[in-house]
């Protein structure tokens, strides 16, 4: 089994190498990417949608040249184990979830999916092993189409930049009268 | 001038390679990283946090152990080119941000990070010969405390996994009865 143009288990080392380990679900993000690439037409500019923050997005960034910091992966939060590849333009595209009533003949990568156990308890390669061995029988696929939103023509449009009264740093002016952050939704306590 | 352990040179390649461009706002992203690292205590566990999602959190991801899926790297987006390295438990760390008011000798970067030039107008390799020549001048750094959402005793908890009554995949049950998908706030259109 190959995931990208990597043999399974050279996957594996990259994926230790960029995430810190060889976290199941980067590994089974991995398949899921190929599944997507595969049902999409050969050709087209595609962009990534990831439902979770967690593990997918760094597969989707090992294996595709869409990137977090490129906009050509975003995140929008549903906590699903799920990705779509669509048209950057028409929205129109492929998603592909792991699909938990696969799940039944691998014991220990359903304990892992449901947290049916505490990670502690948990044997990641016995995990792995069995992501392996489950090859595509345990994801589903479906037609999307994303919201535009997430279309080029609204996530490449031109922003104008101005400076906060407030911090002095530039910000993008359509944000509002001050930036985000000294409108108290930024990252930090204030005080 | 080094980048991490690259040279200057080198880590732009690293970032065409992974970024797809040598995007100005990654390579003055991997000085604020070097900057940030050096303000902190040695030897401590640090998460970033991205203040945008473009360009920066790709020079975090090429040059640190963070990453979007592993958690260690999060945006909070304030639109302001800024980025810091906190104690995961404490949140107490460092920020460092682009300073628009340092950039008077540097006419090429300063028409990029003001966006007083349309992209087509500008020159890429201008503007990332200024950020070489400028080094380290045009960056503020300042300590900051982070908010305690974004502390490891918030990210890392345990959160139990239910299986949605309407889609039937799995999503983290404190969301609500049904998944953020089937209550609409997912990137899909319906219908």
């Amino acid at each position: 089994m190959k995931i990208g143009q990597y043999a399974f288990d050279e996957f594996v080392d990259k994926v230790r190498e960029f995430h810190g380990s060889a976290a199941p679900g980067v590994i089974a993000g991995g398949v899921m990417v190929d599944i997507a690439r595969e049902h999409l037409p050969q050709g087209k500019l595609y962009d990534v949608v990831c439902e979770s923050a967690k593990c997918l997005p760094d597969a989707v960034q090992l294996l595709t040249p869409c990137t977090l910091g490129n906009g050509w992966l975003k995140v929008c939060e549903t906590s699903r184990y799920a990705l779509a590849f669509f048209d950057k333009y028409t929205g129109e595209g492929v998603r592909v979830f792991l699909d938990a009533s696969a799940l039944g003949p691998w014991p220990a990568l359903r304990a892992w999916f449901l947290k049916e156990k505490a990670k502690a308890e948990q044997d990641q390669a016995e995990i792995v092993e069995e992501i392996k061995k489950a090859g595509r029988s345990i994801y589903g696929i479906e037609h999307v189409r994303v919201k535009r939103d997430f279309l080029a023509s609204r996530t490449r449009r031109h922003r104008p930049v101005s400076l906060c009264p407030s911090c002095g740093e530039a910000y993008m002016a359509d944000l509002g009268q001050r930036c985000p952050a000294c409108m108290g939704t930024g990252p930090y306590e204030t005080g």
